[in-house]
């Protein structure tokens, strides 16, 4: 078992002794919902890594690392009602077991909760780790809105992508990883490597996110293949076709998302192979994750350990082969 | 002007360099938008007074003060969001002016802000006062869950119903006035008795305010009367009512609760005064101020030091007559 999976079962069975009240029952019981359904768990797992990368896990991380998948959910919460989304992980969201106003009020109550379990944590770097997590939340809220305001707009720059997606998913994982690292007593010089790390492999994470919709192979992705493109939603691989685009392979492409057709999931992958932008897909995720090793291996620690965490990376990086 | 009015001139001087950022430009707008038209800022001028009941004003207690009225407009834009609520203090609400799914979010970035002004008053109380504050805001959840179900449910008792508005209103008035005894340095039983007072008031405060939507004067009282009475609203007067009336009075209660018509406020203000639920809630009313001036009173400081906050109590108390 590699030291993350170790990390991750110990984290587990912390996390499940974080309870909520029992009344309201509604409101409770929705907040109990999303995490009763597990979760992959990541950002803790790399906040107690990044601890380890510089001295053993201080008691006060379990908490401050539980506090960070209690955050994580309550964006997940909000999201969803926001999106509409009726499922998540399986399982019917929060606001379709329930409904909007009580999910509403979960996330709400989840939030509060957060800061407890940082005040709890009674560690002496309260301060930072909590301006940290604060700045990355309103960060991750600026890009739910800006992808929001994307999916009505017709057509949305690359650069202005990847801005997005580096506030909603990439600064959480560097967040995660920076207050682990504090936590660790890093230099701020490591602090900001490991953050750099983190915001680059969340970056190289969701570019392959991305690619993997369309072109992953859906047994061992765990999704059916093509959603994005069925909703037409604006990922690498569409921005980037929508700016390359020209005659008559623009015009087939704004037919195709005007399409319910059966053939348009072969049509746009073929399209976007025709332009290249799964091969753009995959320089872009491999120059993150150049950028992201660049930053890591920067850090001055011995290379033991620097394993576990690059072997968590890895993990994240090779879904599909 | 009394020391209450002199705080709240000088709080909102000093709540007006509170500012989000420009962009994304409807995020912040929404959350921005909510802080433009004032409100009454009865928590943070509560806070400033109490701590001023015990010393001078710490000048961290005006970032606390800030962030407690911050977190009642987070609560303000998500209530109004799960109560479509088309209308705040005259102007459209931010859901109403933006969306609901910006709303939202303006209402997590602000609830994000009240842990950094929290944090940035770099004052020593600080896990006293969030540990209040998040115990605070989970009961307020409670309160506005317990609220939306009360509305679909055919009955409410009425120890349910002030166990509700004691949650979605009281402990907020009595959270904000220990915060700021914690910060002026009052022992834990004035703390305690201060935090009484509140709870009592806010009590006393929101059974008035059902009264006065009913038998109040519309001209001094500054809304329409009978919105309640129209929206079958479960207040203290409705709860109570449904509880006493028996016979013919249950039934014309019953009828009038499906009714539209133009008597319906008449006749339910009659029924109301027959049922002697009106004299029953000015009777709760003086009985919580009795409460709340007995803790008040047993607080060991100056009788002069009392005043401001006496001051305020009864205005807040008197605004019909």
């Amino acid at each position: 078992m590699s030291r993350f999976q170790e990390l991750l079962k110990d984290f587990n069975s912390y996390f499940s002794n974080i309870r909520f009240p029992d009344k309201p029952e509604a409101l409770y019981g929705a907040a109990s919902h999303i995490l009763e359904d597990g979760g992959k768990r990541i950002r803790p797992v790399l906040c107690l890594l990044a601890n380890e990368m510089f001295s053993p896990i201080h008691p006060a991380t379990w908490k401050i690392a539980s506090a960070i998948e209690l955050f994580h959910n309550f964006t997940l919460i909000h999201d969803d009602i926001m999106d509409r989304a009726p499922v998540r992980r399986g399982r019917p969201t929060v606001h379709t077991l329930y409904n909007e106003p009580t999910a509403l009020l979960a996330g709400d109550v989840m939030l509060l909760k957060v800061y407890d379990l940082l005040m709890e944590s009674d560690t002496a770097e309260i301060k930072k780790l909590v301006f940290l997590l604060n700045r990355t939340g309103a960060e991750i809220c600026e890009g739910q809105q800006l992808d929001m305001e994307f999916e009505k707009q017709e057509s949305v720059s690359p650069a202005d992508y990847i801005s997005m997606i580096e506030r909603k998913t990439a600064v959480f994982l560097a967040a995660a990883l920076q207050m682990g690292a504090i936590q660790g007593g890093a230099s701020p010089k490591a602090q900001e490597d490991l953050y750099q790390f983190g915001r680059n492999l969340g970056l190289a994470f969701q570019v392959q996110d991305d690619w993997l919709d369309s072109f992953g192979n859906p047994d061992k992705f765990g999704k059916e293949r093509g959603g994005d493109i069925r909703s037409n939603k604006k990922t690498f691989l569409l921005v980037h076709a929508m700016e390359a685009a020209t005659g008559t392979d623009r015009e087939l492409m704004l037919d195709l998302l005007k399409s319910d057709s059966e053939t348009k999931l072969e049509q746009m992958m073929a399209l976007f192979r025709r332009l290249k932008v799964d091969e753009a897909a995959v320089k872009a995720k491999n120059s993150y994750m150049e950028k992201a090793w660049k930053h890591f291996n920067r850090i001055e620690v011995p290379d033991e350990r620097r394993k576990p965490l690059r072997e968590l990376a890895e993990y994240l990086l090779n879904r599909e082969t």
